[in-house]
C-alpha cells in the first residue's frame, strides 16, 4: 500500500500501543526517536543505537541541507546508506531550527529565507523545498514545514502562525511524492489554546496525512499547561493515525504524554546530557561531574542491559568526564539512549498488559528517589 | 612461575615470532600496544579495542598518578577492573612525560620532582615510587624509571643519562614485587652511540629483567639513524627475553624494527591521528579533511575486517570530520588501531612462514601507492 500502515494493537485508558510500518521496518509505539542531527546520533555508532533498542532515528533537515547538503546525501544513496542506519528515519522540516535563527531569517507567505550559522550563506526553505530535501534524504517520515512560536505569545500571533502552517500543510501535501513505506505528517499549531488546536487539527484532517504531530509545545510553557493541552487536543486527532509530540522531552513528560494518547517522541535530552556528564537512570538523573562519585565502585545500574550502565563504575565515569575523555560522552550517551528505550519498552509492555496505572506509579516512586536534572 | 614467560616460536633472519605470557593472558609478538593514556584508548570502547585484535594496551603512569590517582585506581581494583580491559597492561614509568615538562621539573640522583600540568601541584617520581604506582595500577609489565633525552644531545649528556638510568634500573629491580604473571622491564639508553648502548645493555643484563626496552629513540633523530642503532643494538639484548622499542612508530618504522629483531611497540600515532582526520590504510595515509572526499562513495578499505574501514563512505567520514562529530574520531581511531593490528598480524604470519622479505616488499609497494602523512 502507499504511505505508512499504522495498526493499533492495544489500549489502556487513552494510552495506545501500536505499530507503524515503513519501507525500512516497523516501529513499535509508543516509541522514542534518538536525534541524529547531522547524520550521526552524537557519540554513538549506529550499532550502539541499534543495540539500545532504538527502531527509528530523527535527522535534522536544517543541519543536513547546510552540510553535507541534501542533494549530496541523495547522490550518495540517501541517509540510510550515508549513515549506515538501516531502520526507519524521520526528518524534521528544518523549520524549527530556522525559526530560532530570529535575526538571521525572514518569514513570508512563500516560506522562510535565512543565513547559514556555518558560513552566512543565504538559503530559502519553502514547504515544497523542505519536502524535496526530505525526499533527497530518503526520509521514511517527512514532516511538513510549519511555523513554531516560542510561548508565551499573543493569541493573534499564535492564530496567524497556525493558519500559515495550515496553508503550508496543504502545499506540503501537494509537493509530497506518495510511495509505499514513506509518509508525510502534518503538524498542529495553536499554542495552549484548545480552540486553535482544534481548528488546526480539523484543517489537517481535511488535507489528510499519514500521521499527526503536535508542534509548538515544550517551547517555554509550564509542564502542566503542556499536559493539559495534549489531553484536550488528543481527541481532535484521528484514532487510526500515529500522534507525534515533537521535541519532548524528559522521561516524566513522555510518561504523561503516553497516558494521554501520544505515540511518538524525540528529544536531544538523552544525547546532549550524555555529553555534559548527566546520566539518566531508573532512579533519576546522576551528575557524574560531582566529586562524590570519585571513589564509587558501583555502576549506574547493575540490572541494565546496557554495557555502559552495567559494566563501569561511577568512579571511572567520573574520571572520564572530568578528563574530558571522548569515551565519557560515548558511555553516558549510550546509557541515556538505552534508558529512554527501556522507558518505552516498559510503557509498551504496561499498555499491552493493561497495567499502565501501576506502571506509572512505580515509575514515579523510582524517579523520586533522586533529584531532578540540575 | 614468577615473572613473565617468553617463548620464541619462529625466526626469519633476525626477526622473531614469540609469545609473552602474563597473568591476564598471552601476547603474540611482534605486537603493537595501543596507548590508553588516562585509562582509555581515546575515542574507543575497550570492546572496540579488543575487536581490532589488540592483545595488550599501555597506560601512562604520569597521567594516571595525577588523575584519578594511582592509589585510587588501586583501591578500585587496579586498571583492569577500572577500565574494563581484561587483557594484559603495560604501564610506562612516567619518566618520559615528566622529562618533557622541562621548566616544570627538577632532576636529581634521587629522582625527579615536578609540577602537575593540571593544577600545578608538586609531585615526586623516584624509581621506587614509579614501581609502587605501577603496582597499584596492577600493570602486568612495569617499566623502570629512566632519563630519556631529546636527540641530538652531547655525548657526555647521553652517557650521564644512561648511567643514571642504570642506577635507577637497579633501584627499580630492588623495589619490584616479584609475582607470577607480572614482570619488570629494564630500558637501555645511550642515544645513537653503539658503545653506550652496549654498556647500557650489559648493565641491565647484570641486574636481570623480564624484558628489555630500547628507550630514547624516535626522539628527533632521522629514521636511518634509529634503524642503524637498533640493528647494532639488538644483539646486545638477551635472545630469550622480549624487546620493546618505546614510542615507535609509523608503520614503516615498525616493519623495519621487526626485521631487526624487535618484539613490542607502542605509539600514540594511530589514536592521535584518528582525532585529527587521518586514516592509515594499506595504501598509505588518507587525510579525510580534504575536500576531494566530499562525494566519494568508496570506503577506506572494502577488504578490511574493521566496520569503520569497510562500511562507511569516505564522503561520510569527511562529513563527520568537517563537522567535528565525535563519531568521526571514533571511526577513524578504530580504523587506525585495527590497521596497526592488521600490520602486526601480517608480520607475525610472514615470520612464521619464513617469507618476511617478500611480505616487506609487498608492504612497501602498497604504501608507495599513496603519499605520507602530511
Amino acid at each position: 500500500m502507499n504511505g505508512l500502515r499504522f495498526t493499533l494493537l492495544a489500549r489502556d485508558g487513552t494510552a495506545r500501543r501500536g505499530r507503524l510500518e515503513t519501507a525500512h521496518g516497523a516501529i513499535e509505539t509508543p516509541a522514542f526517536m534518538p536525534v541524529g542531527t547531522a547524520g550521526t546520533v552524537k557519540a554513538l555508532t549506529m550499532d550502539m543505537v541499534r543495540q539500545a533498542g532504538a527502531q527509528i532515528i530523527l535527522g535534522n533537515t536544517y543541519h543536513l541541507m547546510l552540510r553535507p547538503g541534501a542533494e549530496r546525501v541523495g547522490r550518495l544513496g540517501g541517509l540510510h546508506r550515508f549513515t549506515g542506519w538501516t531502520g526507519p528515519i524521520l526528518t524534521d522540516s528544518g523549520g524549527f531550527q530556522v525559526m530560532s535563527l530570529s535575526a538571521r531569517r525572514k518569514l513570508t507567505e512563500a516560506g522562510v529565507t535565512f543565513r547559514s550559522h556555518l558560513d552566512g550563506s543565504a538559503h530559502e526553505l519553502t514547504p515544497e523545498r523542505s519536502v524535496g530535501i526530505q525526499d533527497s534524504l530518503d526520509a521514511n517520515v517527512t514532516m511538513q514545514l510549519d511555523e513554531c512560536l516560542k510561548l508565551p505569545a499573543p493569541r493573534g500571533e499564535v492564530e496567524r502562525a497556525m493558519e500559515l502552517s495550515l496553508r503550508w500543510a496543504a502545499r506540503s501535501k501537494a509537493a509530497f511524492r506518495t510511495r509505499p513505506g514513506y509518509g508525510l505528517f502534518g503538524i498542529t499549531q495553536g499554542g495552549t489554546d484548545d480552540a486553535l488546536r482544534r481548528r488546526s487539527a480539523e484543517g489537517l484532517k481535511a488535507i489528510g496525512f499519514d500521521g499527526y504531530a503536535i508542534g509548538g509545545l515544550a517551547v517555554g510553557e509550564p509542564q502542566d499547561a503542556m499536559l493539559r493541552t495534549i489531553e484536550a487536543h488528543a481527541p481532535d486527532l484521528p484514532e487510526d493515525r500515529p500522534r507525534y509530540l515533537m521535541g519532548v522531552g524528559r522521561p516524566d513528560d513522555i510518561v504523561e504524554a503516553v497516558r494521554r494518547g501520544v505515540d511518538l517522541f524525540d528529544c536531544v535530552m538523552p544525547t546532549r546530557s550524555g555529553r555534559t556528564g548527566q546520566a539518566f537512570t531508573r532512579f533519576g538523573t546522576v551528575n557524574l561531574r560531582n566529586a562524590r562519585h570519585k571513589d564509587d565502585p558501583a555502576p549506574l545500574d547493575p540490572e541494565s542491559g546496557c554495557p555502559a550502565s552495567r559494566d563501569y563504575s561511577r568512579a571511572y565515569l567520573h574520571h572520564l568526564v572530568k578528563s574530558d575523555e571522548i569515551l565519557g560522552a560515548m558511555l553516558l550517551t549510550w546509557n541515556n539512549v538505552w534508558h529512554y528505550q527501556d522507558l518505552m519498552r516498559g510503557l509498551r509492555a504496561a499498555i499491552e498488559a493493561g497495567r499502565l496505572g501501576d506502571h506509572v506509579a512505580a515509575f514515579k516512586a523510582d524517579e523520586a528517589r533522586s533529584g531532578p536534572l540540575p
